[in-house]
């Protein structure tokens, strides 16, 4: 699971940040969360194929959040897709997409589900949970948290010999929950099997003040992606536009009990990433923060 | 008069072009043609100041011409711009930017006046005149051609000199049309000023296939911008689609007495330009062709 920050600016973009777009990259499918002007452009410069892209989630409908949603479509279309997408996103996202910028652009040659997500609602991707989380910003507004099934325990290969199973095709089967009846004796996946673990986990704020709702959707998720528009100097500005500051973000992050932290929609008017880095450092630490630059990426491992 | 190539790709961009805006910079104004996704972004990257646009000119409204319209004037807005704005472009203007993207976002803080125009409207901008022309694309479309007022002929100081007219205040009165009287003798300004020369003049194409309307609106502009989707090769796609070929681009130019010629919207499936350049220079040689990139920019001189 890869995490590629393709625009990390808020409000305004500028020549090193594009407007919002940030994928999640799953066994060779792409789910990006907001597709801000120029998103398509930055997928074509990052290694993700604009093609995998099979699922845009939209957290709110400022400009700056879902102007590239037509553009993308579009050329999908003119590269001859054939996979569905799905598009979803708050109250409004269907009416939005029905009165896409221009009407003289051909529908697209796939199909594209689109749908309203209400604050709670939860769906299926890939055998992963997406879980719709309503946020706290200006406007009706979604966070995302996704989390993997459990995976199966360990394998315990030394007790699977002490119980007499000889490696082979009947390690497969206890691997996959089958018991086997070794000269008489039934050992059962249990005796063999660790508990199961957790799989893996991220989430998505959108623009959001600090909200309780998002921090109990991510409790202990591998990864956070959080909006910090404002340093400190700004915290009234934040709180009134709907806003987070990096150091909220962090002690959203700390509450959650989140370990990684990636702050992003950074406003044009941070000169110094640095303070947004220092400032949620304070709360969490230096290892546990990153502030997103276009193009990073990171990857989220199997827990252990 | 500077003309910026901010974007010259053709309905896909790619990581080397941005979506087509072509900008016009005079006496500090600057007109965009056309403002495809990206436009606000690429004018940020370029010498150019965004809140120095004042006009926006419309092509047609297929999504890669427009889809840069509401994040451009939504940024404007941010960045407190109060002067008014322009956007101009073929019947639907109006309607188009009724429905923009999202309609979450603020009205702008400054006044934008929008306007549906007719093939052979015109208009004036700063003492320019800017003519619609009706083109031959697949949808309603337009072309520009813009020409500035003729300029005062030449000053003959000698021959002023001559009849006795002192350098100095006089021979500012001379210049600027008023008559001057010398020891009870009038000279008059037509006695010491060579006749009118023409102003600066340019035409951009939009997409279209090769247009006599647009030939004979643009004859003997001092520079013209012109769609070039295709190659020779795909000159049947070029028809069918309502497009030209570098090389009929270069027909065109010829045709309208052109001298410099600029190929733009070219489309990513072109792997090399040099192809597009070898075809028009065929028709009007090879000092007569560019074939734009994203920030080039060419000065248009006054005529001799």
């Amino acid at each position: 699971m890869e995490v590629h920050f393709l625009g990390t600016a808020g409000g305004v973009p500028s020549p090193a940040r594009s407007l919002p777009c940030t994928a999640l990259k799953r066994n060779g499918s792409v789910m990006l969360f907001d597709c801000g002007e120029g998103s398509q452009r930055q997928l074509m410069m990052s290694p993700l194929s604009m093609m995998a892209v099979d699922c845009i989630l939209i957290s709110h409908h400022h400009g700056d959040h879902v102007t590239g949603v037509p553009g993308l479509l579009q050329t999908m279309s003119l590269f001859s897709r054939q996979r569905p997408l799905r598009v979803f996103g708050p109250t409004g996202t269907v009416a939005m997409m029905d009165r896409r910028f221009s009407n003289h652009d051909a529908e697209p040659c796939y199909k594209v589900e689109v749908r309203d997500l209400a604050p709670g609602d939860s769906f299926e991707s890939d055998g992963m949970t997406v879980l719709a989380v309503g946020t706290d910003h200006s406007i009706p507004s979604l966070g995302y948290v996704l989390r993997e099934p459990p995976r199966s325990g360990r394998f315990d290969a030394e007790a699977a010999r002490g119980l007499g199973v000889a490696e082979g095709p009947l390690f497969s089967d206890l691997q996959n929950g089958v018991a086997v009846e070794i000269e008489g004796r039934v050992v059962s996946p249990e005796e063999v099997m660790g508990p199961p673990r957790r799989g893996r986990s991220f989430s998505y704020s959108g623009d959001t003040r600090p909200c309780v709702a998002f921090i109990e959707a991510s409790r202990g998720v591998d990864l956070m992606v959080h909006e910090a528009t404002f340093a400190d100097d700004s915290i009234d500005r934040a709180a009134e536009s709907g806003h987070s500051t990096a150091r909220q973000a962090a002690e959203v992050a700390k509450q959650a009990e989140v370990s990684t932290l990636v702050l992003t929609h950074i406003s044009p008017r941070i000169d110094d990433a640095l303070t947004l880095e220092r400032e949620a450092s304070e709360v969490i630490g230096t290892r546990n923060v990153v502030v997103a630059q276009d193009f990073d990426s990171l990857r989220i491992e199997y827990p252990e």
